[in-house]
């Protein structure tokens, strides 16, 4: 009942400084006077669209909602500050459900000092879904958009590509320590997150920023779940197709000016892998760079939601 | 398809000035430097459970969406800043289902000065879900919560209760600009709206500030559409018992000092109507008051999700 998830959600959400009134009331109270401007992100998960519940503990369900959420701070270089949840639960085990999806979240939430601040729970006869916005501060840097990429800047990624629905879409880190540090020691001119796909995205990021992108195919970290998953399938789909089109890799794509990618390279600032895979160019579209300078057209592919 | 919904979105939601970055983006960019502190709130509405898109125009469902968020922070007397809008379309007809919630938000959202920063499209094979988070600026005079009230408060609700069921649940007009003068004007300890039925949320207050409340049942302002739905269901229940127990009346309930409400009531600041219907009580739990002043408990009832 709605009445014993407060009951349990009071006792079991940590405190947090930013937190001036937190579940049980009509709103939370958030205190944002350390914040000017902030970055506010909000994505809904579906169980059978984003996760599969009877295959999986929900505790990863509730993990990946959230991390999908800090992942879109990551690509703003915003700070996470506070975020809500809205569950609309299945009414039969929803409580228990209900339970461990915050058990999921509470542990990620609390290593990258967000407050969760409060949230709206529901049921009805369909299945899970989970609704998580998040707010976080731009920091004096400013946020890092789609939008600022300049014809020669170079394409960095953070970490390897491809095969994420083997398990790395439930469980991988959002980028948000990077993305800070990045944002704080060096010009970044625009960045994205590959959610729908490295080559979705990056055609996004070029096309918001009017210009286009080129890719060095032989370049591009590929992940070993994109190796695995060729194999596994064997469809002819080879790793490096995976790496470009697969979804919810979650690692960031950077656009940097030449000599500040240059110097990120040689002072290699993280722990993860980075990468320098491609370049933007003056005019349109998404292209491949041959070993011999040629450009060849590749056409965008990833996961876009259907509808008519 | 998602593409088609967002190039709509951009040349369809308004600019406003506390959106620095709008659709488009991983995160839309708000400038908060005027709101030290702010309400969030959100709440998740689905078809089948909050409206039925079968039966009513779908702009009618995005204006409800909306409207039980502008409820929320009403009741915390915080003033509308900006919004995120997250969508779980059905596949089918989707794209003009979602222009269709939109076209209902836009004009409530223009009317409180709300920015809709963005949101998030998806679809699946299930029923539309359509989650608003919503934020809000505390006032000077601090927020509005359910836990100030004080034995000897006198309970004021706005409006008239009961029956919303019959179409008001769906255009009700949210309290906003009534609970900030309000607050503005007058020492209020404690508020809530009736989202779940008045003798609940009244209960809940009542919990919340470590107190009882008890009704003065014939002074209940109780709505037409309550005398209309029990002359309709012709189940025994009577206009009064749905004023009590009937939820979504969306209404103010406001928990005021004696003298304070004497003042309120004398300057009728508001063009909508406002009715004293009880007072705060030591002790707990709810309570109807006879014409000789003798108590009664009185069961909480109204709307409560309901999951195991």
């Amino acid at each position: 009942m709605e009445r014993d998830l407060i009951r349990w959600l009071r006792q079991r959400l940590p405190a947090h400084p930013l937190l001036k009134r937190g579940i049980g009331d009509d709103a939370a109270v958030l205190d944002l006077r350390g914040a000017a401007e902030c970055a506010v992100t909000v994505d809904a998960l579906m169980d059978g669209v984003d996760f599969e519940l009877r295959e999986i503990d929900p505790r990863r369900a509730g993990r990946k909602a959230l991390a999908v959420n800090l992942s879109d701070l990551a690509a703003m270089a915003a700070e996470p500050l506070a975020g809500v949840v809205a569950l609309v639960l299945p009414k039969t085990g929803g409580l228990e459900l209900a339970k461990n999806l915050y058990e999921g979240m509470i542990p990620l939430a609390e290593k990258f000092g967000l407050a969760i601040a409060g949230g709206d729970t529901n049921s009805w006869d369909g299945p899970l879904v989970v609704s998580i916005t998040l707010l976080g501060k731009i920091t004096p840097r400013g946020a890092l958009t789609r939008c600022g990429a300049k014809a020669g800047d170079r394409i960095l990624a953070t970490g390897a590509l491809g095969g994420s629905i083997l398990g790395r879409h439930l469980d991988f880190e959002p980028r948000v320590a990077e993305a800070l540090l990045l944002n704080e020691r060096y010009a970044l001119h625009a960045g994205i997150d590959v959610s729908d796909g490295l080559s979705l995205d990056l055609s996004r990021m070029a096309e918001e920023s009017g210009c286009g992108a080129l890719l060095d195919l032989d370049n591009i970290p590929i992940a070993d779940d994109a190796r695995r998953l060729a194999a596994q399938l064997s469809d002819g789909s080879t790793p490096l197709e995976h790496a470009l089109a697969d979804g919810e890799d979650f690692d960031l794509l950077l656009a940097v000016p030449p000599d500040e990618a240059r110097r990120i390279l040689a002072d290699r600032p993280l722990s993860i892998p980075l990468a320098e895979i491609g370049e933007m160019i003056p005019g349109r579209g998404l292209w491949r760079r041959e070993a011999n300078g040629k450009l060849t057209p590749l056409a965008p592919r990833g996961w876009e939601h259907e509808f008519a």
